[in-house]
């Protein structure tokens, strides 16, 4: 099956057009092409056709740039003086072999230059894809959302703080983290304990083998000098953590915007974020600063709430915030450092 | 006149399916909502129909997010397991009063977040825009092309070789810049004198009032403790320096990538290009540093063209080169450092 590119034109009027001046000249356009077109009655409410090519092939297929240019053009000469703007929009591919659009989180549809799907798993938690894409590398899309390409340091670098902490000999917890990112930036600065928690072994073998940019070697075994990966849900561990009385310097949570496990007591999206954040907070060190990826700076209403939820945590905290352009992302992020008051 | 949404159903299929089998269950739901198909003839080339709502309305003007749901439900329903993907895509607006789709240098189509112009121009030159986006700040837009965002502080840290050199007392001509940003950031660091050679009155105008988060006050006044700005072509003047022998520390070309003036001596682009980098070159000091912006790092084909240019100078240049990622253009951007040999 062949992809079907769809073009649009866009343009905007000073001033409403008869259709009795414009439909004819347009039409002339698609019968030197021996396309036909069916009028649709739409009861003034302006002039709808189809148009349909001589072997039965409809309008949008039999459309070559040739004839759009010619399009265009004829209406430039047809509504001379009355168009404020026209622009020929880049062609919506439609069924084609790799999805190259994945809106940003506030809705906007962006095109990426997506050329190849690497890697694809279906496991219990989510869908799994490693997209090629020419400029930012590859790309972790977990259920349809941009996690991270090989391009985003500038994500790794923020939701470690920025380049102002220093993590040697340093107690470091990682909640999520599956691309290796940072794992593989904490251990070159030779903390003295890094434990990961990450619950999709699909997802470290993914980028293991897709995401080498990111994760260079660290993700081939599961420990290392300084650092250990558990393959594991985060809340039991981190409530067998407060229960232990453990504490950490750094506690970074990396886990995606729509959390995916179930447990038991998270009535909702901001339940869960919620108990995530008040155990975090539990095995934080009282000078340890915790770290998260909040939502697109678009997103206020979201972030707004977070914020709220960081009020209502039982231990008081403090927070910052710092908006950072992570390069596939498309627009632009905040990440949130958290402490104890 | 209102702006009309696009709505996208993109899926694919993992076998061919009979339409026999599928679009009666379809229809139903376009029925529900009284509208009546007019059938196309396609001989064999798949099914198509128009729908019209029964006021007269035509198929998507009648689409409401409900309608889709459903669309998109029985597609599902209907296609059981044959379904590869399936995805509902944002809108596409069109006619709307501020365009918010502004397609990358590669040719992708990306929407803004912008929200509304806030200025334009029509110069001798080009057509100036100023929007305003909810993420970037206020965008400068030159004939189509995103210039600069108020977010873009990564473009003109790049421009002036990424934090690296020290332009205290030294001797400093930008070409183009009439936003203001580089003259902002060149002037904190003390130099002896920048001379800013802008062509475009309109361009220093617009920013002056609508770039403030990048221009802050530089430019108010054409003329400040350290600086000057010549609102001229640079090319004849770049030519008196030439002959008067004049010298410069750092040479930063910001002019937009497509050039907007028409020197007798400029059979093309390229060779526009070349006329710039080599008098750039001439008036360059043997110890000094020349800085541009390149292109989209996915113009490959553009960016080699670039680089054959470094070598067909009077001057035998060296050069280096460094990705960067600017907020506002939604792709990674090529700048080069060339320096005399």
């Amino acid at each position: 099956v062949m992809a079907l590119r769809h073009y649009t034109l866009d343009f905007s009027l000073s001033a409403p057009v008869d259709s009795a001046s414009t439909v004819p000249g347009l039409l002339s356009i698609f019968h030197e092409q021996e396309m036909t077109e069916i009028v649709h009655d739409t009861r003034g409410h302006g002039y709808l056709a189809t148009l349909v090519g001589k072997n039965g092939r409809a309008f949008l297929s039999s459309l070559s740039p040739q004839l759009l240019n010619a399009l265009e053009t004829k209406l430039k000469a047809l509504l001379n003086g009355n168009i404020t703007r026209i622009k020929r929009l880049p062609a919506l591919v439609r069924g084609a072999k790799v999805d190259r659009y994945l809106p940003t989180t506030d809705g906007r549809l962006v095109e990426y230059d997506i050329d190849r799907l690497v890697y694809e798993e279906e496991s219990a938690y989510q869908n799994i894809k490693i997209f090629h894409s020419k400029q930012f590398g590859n790309i972790l899309v977990l259920n349809g959302d941009v996690n991270l390409a090989e391009s985003d340091l500038a994500y790794t670098k923020a939701i470690m703080g920025s380049g102002k902490e220093n993590y040697a000999g340093k107690e470091v917890l990682i909640l999520g983290g599956g691309d290796g990112g940072i794992l593989a930036e904490v251990v070159k600065q030779k903390p003295k304990m890094i434990t990961m928690l990450e619950i999709s072994f699909l997802v470290i073998d993914g980028c293991k083998m897709h995401m080498r940019e990111t994760c260079g070697d660290v993700l081939d075994r599961l420990k290392g000098d300084c650092y250990q990966i558990l393959v594991e849900d985060c809340v039991p561990v981190l409530k067998k953590y407060v229960k232990e009385g453990r504490m950490f310097d750094y506690v970074i949570n990396d886990l995606t915007a729509i959390p995916i496990t179930t447990e038991p007591e998270e009535d909702s999206t901001w339940e869960f974020l919620r108990l995530i954040l008040d155990l975090s907070i539990k095995v934080l060190h009282p000078s340890g600063k915790y770290f998260t990826q909040g939502n697109s700076v678009n997103m206020t209403e979201a972030l707004s709430l977070y914020e709220e939820q960081l009020g209502n945590l039982s231990c008081p905290v403090d927070f910052s915030k710092e908006v950072v352009c992570v390069p596939s992302y498309l627009e632009l992020w905040v990440f949130y450092t958290v402490w104890k008051k």
